[in-house]
This record gives C-alpha cells, structure tokens and sequence, in this order.
C-alpha cells in the first residue's frame, strides 16, 4: 500500500510520475496525452495477481492506443470491445478473436454479422430484439445476459441504460436457447469507479439471487462477468490494485462458489493512472472586483477530453511548476466559447496562487477516457495529442 | 409567419424539409448530417432584413462547413471565430480579414499574434490579462469588451464564464487605452435559444446602464456587437427570423439611439434549420415486464454529435417512416457504452410505437452546434459525416 501511495500525491505533494516529467522536460503546441506503458503493464500484473483465474477483457473504449492493446496483447490480455472499430484495433495488435467479446448490448446488424465472421464468438445482450439479431447474424454464438443492478455507492453510479431486470433473466435464457443461441452466464456493472472493494458487496447479494434463480429453473451458467468498476486515483483514498481485485474475487466465490469462467472488465483501473494531459494556462481573471475566486482558463476542457468533469463527477489533480508557492481556490474552466465547458465551480479547485497565461499544467492520470472523448474540432480546436513513452 | 410554422413541424406533421427529403431517399453507412445551403441563404437574407444595418458576424462555431462559409461570403456575411483554425477556414473560403472578428474571451498569445499577422483588428476581451496579451501581441488592435448580463429567459442561460461586471468595465476600458490598444464598444450574449424578441429587454437594459456610464466617463463608443441568442425551431414556437432580428433592432435603438457600428453573431439562429441527420434505431427494449416506457437506442448519441441534448437542453424533432402510425412516449438514448449516453429520459419523447432496429430516424433542424461536437472515435464510433445538398 505504501508505495502506491507514494506514487499518486495528494494535490500540493509534488512528486511526479514518469508521464508528469515527460510532460515538464517537453514542450507541446496543444493538449496532449502522455501514455506509459510500463506503468500499464505493471498495472495489469497488479490487477491479474488479485484477481486470480478470473480473465481481464480489457474495456478498449477507455483507452484504444495501439500501444496499449499491444502492450497488453502481450501480456496475455483478452478484450472487451464496444463496436467494429474497436475489434479491428484488437485484432490489428495481435489479439485472437477467441480473446475478444463484443460487450456493448446496443450493436448494428452489419457489425454483429462482420465480428461473427471474424471469428467473435461471446455477445452481449439485455433484450428480445438484440438476441434476435444475434441469431440471425452470429447463429449459435455464446451470449450472456446482462442485469441492471443498483449501487448508490460508486462515485459514478450507472443509469438504468444497460441491462434488463433480475425477473426478465429467465425469459431471455429461455428466448435465447429457442433462437439457437447459447446463453452463457451474467454481467453486470458494479458502477464506475467504486473505490473500494466492500462496496461490492450488495451488488454482488442481487446477481447472486438472479443467478441462483436461473439455475434452480434449470440453467447451466458457465460465466460471470463482473463488469469493470475498478477505481484509479483522483484525489480520493482507494485500495491498491491487487488488494481490491483479492477482495473482490473472495467475495464472488463465497457468493458464487467455483464457477468456469470469470470475466472481468477494468478500463479506467488500468490505463488512467498510465497517463496524464499536457495542458496550458491561457487565462486567468477576476469577473468583478468583489468575487471570492479567480476563474483559471486551461487550453483543454470539456470538448476536448476532459469530457468526464461532466456534473464534476471526476475530479481531476493537477501539477504545476508552482507547486512550491501559496495556494487558493479557482473556478476551472476550458478554453472554448461554450459556456457548458466550465470543468469545477461548485467545488473549487485549489492551484497556485501565482499561476498565469502561459504556464504549464499537468492534469494527473488521465489515461482514461481523454482521449477518443475528444470532439473532431469544436470552436475550431484540435482533437487532444497523443505520445507514448 | 405562416409559411415559417409550416416549414417547421409539429411532431406528429410529416411534411418534410428539403434535407430530410434527402435522407429518406438515401442511405447512409453511418450517422450523416446533411446541409441545405440555399436554406441557409434564404436565413441569412431573413436576418438581414430585420438586422437593418447591423452587420451579421456568423458564429463560426455553430458550423464550419466549407460550404456554409463559403455561401456566406457571397452574401456579404461577416464573422466571427473562436480560434486560429476558424479564422483560416473564414480566409480560406474567400472571408477579407477585416470581415472576422476574434470573439472568444480566452485566446493563445500565438493565436493571437498569428490573427494581428494576418490583418485580423477586432478582439474580444474580459480582464486585464488579455488586454496585456493583445497589447503585447496585437498592438493597437480593436477590442470589445464583454459584460456578464443577467437572463433567466434563455432556453439555455449562460454561465459566469465569460464576460465581466458592469462596473469593471471602466477600469478596463482605462487600461486598454493604457496599454495602446483601442477599446470600441461592448458586446454581451443574451443566452442561447432566446426563442422571443421580447425577452431581450431587460438583458438590453443591463447594457444600456453600463453603456451610459462608460459615456459619462468620457469613452467614445463605436461598437455595440448584441452577440448570439436568435433561436430555430426545436417543437417550442419561435418568432420568424425577420420579425425577430427587427424587432430586437428597435429594443436596441430605443436604449442606445444610433451607434455607429452595430455587430449580431447569429449561429444556430442561422444554420440549424438548414440541416437534418440521418440516424438509423439499433435497439427497441423494455427493462423489465413492469415498464412504463421503452427504450429506443439510436447509432448517434451524446458523443456523436448531439452533445446539445445534455441536460435535455435542446429537445430535436424527430421524422420516421412510421409517422403515419401511433405514437407512444419512451426513452431515447445513444449507442456507446457509456450510461451518460441517454438523449432523453427526464422527459421521454414521442415516437411510433412500431419503431425497430434498423428504421430510418431523420433529426430535424440539426445543422447547428453537431458535426463539430462529435467525438474522434469514442467507443470506435466514427465522427459524424457531413453532407452537403
């Protein structure tokens, strides 16, 4: 533990990362993404200690460098892919198509017919019409069924967009079989960036009882998918890797006893502490002589990869070449003329007192979902770099 | 105004625009924004009319289409950009530098220099910092400066983010003059979707208090720029362009009398009704037996070009095949894995009940604020594509 709290500070410790000297040695014309992928792979190490026999699909959407799929192709790992473009990035980097499930339950017939034919073998579904779609494009393939299930606890608790209710389980088992299909096991999504492994526990209780159910009617389950929900740092205190992934896994087996197959989804958990933004001051002002705070302009913001400060709900940490100086709270904001792109106000952020037009920030663990955030060009700004070192 | 309410539907109306014309006699490979550029002609003539002698600015970044710009430029359209890049598309279709402005608040000091390089002499500004920048940077160049105004009319009011407070304005005005540059005037934005002329008096009062004081103090003012806010047809009535930009015209006469060089920044008030997408449903689902509405999944959502659904701000029309059918309420929401990918749910939206994957969704008056708020590829989804009729 000690050392992985070394590794990620508290906002004024100004200890910096391998990415966090790069992007202070270096200069950059516009935000940019600074990817290590050592510290990828020994994320990965960490995660697959803990989690034992269980398979890591790696969630593709939350990073698709190439660097990092090969990286990770190397080290054995299996994916979990969103659409087309993304099992084409997958298999472009040395992935077997066997490594490879097509996870979203929302897919286009002409993608589900091409992945079938590719080889992709294991679908997601939570509906009638997407199995019936998956009979006629992919006949025969293995499809588990994925749950919605309520957790108030994660820092980002998912909607209700994914997944079908416990009670409907059963009749998607048995519509699936009648279409030809194999139907697998669950999913679920614990919800993202759920700190700490103890707060599995309740989600686990309502997939345990859903589970159960199907197999008292008679069903073979052969795989749980746990989903992702694995946390990186963001200023808040979360258990390191391999510790989480331990409890986690204990949980699962005193719920769910020995099951085949195991799948788990990290995205964020993987990659984000493995990156950090590139950015710049471009403003910082007063809007009236009498405001408490000064507004901080940055030449990155909400449309061009920082699309998860969206309701504030990620809290990003920043690093700066005043880090040694006074600090006071600022209002963040990002540099397009959309009023939308301001990143923090409700809950200030504190940075450097001193700081101006023309200084240098590093946004801290922005490995994940950054990147492919980034919209083509609003107000006329580049889509967010990318380097790996 | 009759013809205008007749080119614009209520849901359940199926006349059809020219462009949506085009999108259900096409087909399309993916999520395609198609643009009418006589349509948006005709807008800008309509505007025009009303505006009198106030010159049109076209917000850039509403839609940067080639073709939009260069139609504009053969109406005499000025502009105005929120970067260098937007400046470049404006020059490149044939826009002289003396036709753009540089209206966004919270510019790059290269941007800045690169703009004066190129004969760009107007620039907004807030705060003392900018002014230095463009001292430093553009020396002796125009600037305006913007004010914060109060509107709780706007569909979608503004934030504190850009502008400053009336009685700041004084001290900047000095302090422009100060540093050699040239301050003008004053621009504000009475908030995006202003759908009535009326609601711009008491924003317009605002103005004309901090405009007096400036006067008394002994500042000639040149320019008044009244910025965006001209609304297009989202279901909620809107006045007629015509009627709208001369009746807005007569508040700002009655409150400011004549002022040499009066400047509107009209973006979605301009393009969006000359554009449609043509999307396509990927999945109709019900979460459990006990379901009120459905869930329709579309292959465009928030990350894709209908970033503008956030909140549930802007509410699109939608035209089907079906729309001869009945209609029922249901939830709509986009393709990629991310639960914030939900268009409406808040306030479901009416569509045909018989709605499946695969049917054809056209989104009506979409040309604004879409093709440039795609992501690059978030979840392997491509951008938008762009079609021009």
């Amino acid at each position: 533990m000690n050392a992985y709290v070394a590794d990620f500070s508290a906002p004024k410790d100004i200890s910096r990362s391998r990415v966090e000297e790069y992007i202070f040695a270096n200069s950059f014309d516009r935000p940019t993404l600074v990817i290590d992928t050592d510290r990828v792979a020994r994320q990965f190490r960490a995660l697959r200690a803990g989690l034992g026999q269980a398979d890591i699909h790696y969630a593709v959407k939350a990073n698709p460098a190439p660097e990092i799929l090969h990286t990770l192709v190397g080290l054995g790992s299996h994916f979990d892919a969103a659409s087309r473009v993304e099992i084409e990035m997958c298999l472009a980097q040395g992935a077997r198509p066997e490594q490879v499930s097509f996870g979203n339950t929302i897919k286009k017939v002409s993608d589900i017919a091409w992945a079938h034919e590719v080889g992709i073998n294991l679908f997601a579904a939570d509906a009638e019409e997407e199995l019936e779609k998956l009979a006629e494009h992919a006949p025969g393939a293995q499809v588990y069924i994925r749950l919605i299930v309520e957790n108030c606890q994660a820092d980002w608790p998912l909607t209700r967009k994914f997944g079908c209710a416990g009670d409907k389980a059963p009749a998607l088992f048995a519509y699936a079989k009648e279409l030809g299909l194999k139907p697998v096991g669950l999913s679920f999504h614990v919800g993202s960036q759920t700190r700490r492994a103890e707060m599995w526990g309740d989600v686990l209780d309502q997939v345990a009882s859903v589970w159960a159910n199907l197999k008292s009617e008679g069903h073979a389950l052969d795989l749980l998918n746990i989903g992702g929900g694995f946390p990186a740092f963001y200023g808040q205190a979360i258990d390191a890797p391999e510790a989480y992934a331990r409890q986690v896994m204990e949980m699962v087996q005193a719920r769910f006893g020995d099951v085949a197959r195991v799948m788990a989804e990290p995205g964020r958990g993987l990659v984000a502490e493995a990156g950090a933004i590139a950015a710049e001051v471009v403003l910082v002002s007063k809007k009236s002589e009498n405001d408490l705070h000064r507004w901080v302009y940055l030449d990155i913001g909400r449309f061009s990869g920082l699309a998860e400060t969206e309701g504030e709900a990620i809290r990003y940490q920043f690093a700066t070449q005043r880090d040694h100086e006074a600090f006071a709270p600022c209002v963040l904001a990002g540099p397009s003329c959309d009023s939308a792109d301001v990143l923090y106000e409700r809950r200030p952020v504190e940075l450097p007192v001193g700081l101006k037009s023309g200084d240098k920030v590093a946004i801290r663990n922005c490995g994940a979902y950054t990147s492919t955030y980034a919209s083509v060009g609003f107000n006329g700004f580049p889509p967010l770099d990318v380097v790996v070192i």
